[in-house]
């Protein structure tokens, strides 16, 4: 059976380009002990897989992505056929797999399997995925959100900050999104209940933040990383929590980018900064999923989707992320 | 009566040197309605007061020090005449007073009464004051130290890094210390007790940490920030906690240092940043005073000082600070 495949045609200098992917006719091989055959019904697109797109990335979450093979990322499965005894034909499950359209596995990938599917299966990899659950769990966990205060987002648009700031305004917060462009900064405040914006291209972007946080900030939630995190460095408030999910200014960068001079603000201000990963909180998915979806079902959180088609499209799609394209979760059907 | 001083002379290039202060004569002024007159017995030397000595320097937690005016510090102090309602003569304090001899305040200074001095005075500035209450509460509140965790400490042999080496391994954790020479990292192990110890003047300071902290590093307790804190980065284990005490290397730097490069570390060993204020814990001093006398009373915890005599000597004992020339706390006494 012809399996069609995203490998990693050259590594990305700076943003990658589409012309870095390159779409191979592969074969499914033939299903060894203990193996699955799994289909691909969805790619999602996450910037933080750019991390390991160059030569000796390989850290203690993922290896360095190999060039000329398949792409590695997340989607939304379903098994086909199953030697391996944890898995049956027809089970739906949310994978750390590959770029491709069918993928064999001996299980001993990523993989948080759905029982019943009981939201739309695109979910599975926007709110109810590892996006959604990474703007859940850092918030939930670390957040520690007083009514009143203030939470600053970055990449408040994208698949993780929309869904962060909702959950935050949730939470009685006073929520500021920062974003690229007039256009965008509109859009957080009219779709996704932002309280005010911050054009991350404004002149002057400390200057911007004052301006949007005049009671300084409380709690950033950065999905960038970079200058912008020492511009809000110079603005957090006392016992202020600084919650770093996803730094893709720095996953671009050909060389490492500094540091932000202030770190000695936490000190100052009795700060504190969280990393967090998502994906070790694997026992807690169904528990989290649930209460997510009990405000979507409750209006109280609106999913945004920026999706496109079939398997020629992940390429550009994975581009668009840094291109600022997407307003929510960017995420290729391969299915029609 | 005559009031010598240390005045700022002028503000510090880099390292202060002796000539960026001046002693000078004063009178004590006359006491108005709601002042005390207090007499400085010990003035503490604390490397965190560089900070407020360059030009623009002042924060949420102390203006900047004018020029020609006496320098802040801390001190011992005892009150000798008093028209406050909240101190008689007699009273002993713990205080935010100036680099002189006699101390006139309407008692809004940062000011923490010891009731009956059950120890000896000078401890109440080190070991029972703010140096080694910030070894203290930044373990305590935010090491979380399990037994067999390693512990890193930099500055190891400074006035805080010698007890938070202590405490740690009282909490049973394994402790590496950093300093710079060979002899002082000797007597790391030999008057500290630290397991290992790290000389920061080794031409690869990361394989340093690496070869000291061959299970990686569990918890930082950081009084230096700069460059060694992004070698520890590089080398901390999932759920690391990062205590930031003191940033040493930056309170002399003309330009801003450069942040570390690899904050995204945090992220993906899911660990955890915590600024702290040892002054903000007030009303927990006695508490803490209480247990770190239980240790020294039990032989546990043993104190080490670097005293200087005489107002004269208070410039050069500051400078020591930074020259690295001091073994645990250092203090002027001003009285013979």
């Amino acid at each position: 059976m012809d399996n069609r495949c995203v490998v990693l045609a050259a590594r990305p200098q700076g943003s990658p380009r589409e012309q870095d992917f390159r779409v191979e006719t592969r074969t499914v091989p033939k299903l060894e002990a203990d193996q699955m055959l799994c289909e691909n019904l969805y790619i999602s697109l996450d910037a933080g897989f750019r991390n390991w797109m160059d030569e000796g990335s390989g850290d203690n979450v993922l290896p360095a992505m190999p060039l000329n093979e398949p792409v590695m990322g997340l989607t939304l499965s379903r098994v086909l056929e199953s030697k391996n005894a944890g898995f049956k034909s027809g089970d739906l499950l949310m994978a750390r797999f590959a770029w491709e359209e069918y993928t064999v596995t001996h299980a001993g990938d990523f993989i948080s399997p759905i029982g019943v599917a009981e939201y739309p299966l695109n979910y599975y990899l926007g709110v109810l995925g590892d996006t959604g659950l990474s703007a859940y769990f850092g918030l939930m966990d670390f957040g520690q959100i007083k009514p009143g205060e203030t939470v600053l987002v970055s990449a408040a648009a994208g698949a993780v900050g929309s869904i962060a700031g909702q959950i935050a305004k949730m939470l009685g917060a006073r929520t500021v999104g920062i974003s690229s462009g007039t256009q965008k900064c509109q859009r957080l405040i009219a779709e996704l209940g932002y309280d005010g914006a911050v054009d991350r291209t404004a002149p002057d972007l400390g200057q911007a933040i004052s301006a949007a946080c005049p009671e300084g900030v409380d709690i950033y939630f950065d999905n960038v990383g970079g200058p912008l995190l020492e511009a809000v460095l110079d603005r957090i408030n006392p016992q202020a929590r600084i919650l770093l999910c996803g730094s893709v200014a720095a996953y671009n960068a050909t060389e490492p980018l500094p540091g932000p001079k202030n770190l000695f603000q936490l000190t100052t201000k009795q700060a504190h900064m969280h990393g967090f990963m998502t994906h070790l909180n694997l026992p807690r998915y169904d528990e989290a999923r649930a209460e997510l979806a009990g405000w979507i079902a409750a209006g109280k959180l609106v999913v945004h989707e920026h999706r496109l088609q079939g398997i020629d499209s992940v390429g550009k799609a994975f581009c668009d992320l840094f291109a600022g394209v997407n307003f929510g979760k960017t995420i290729v059907a391969l299915k029609p």
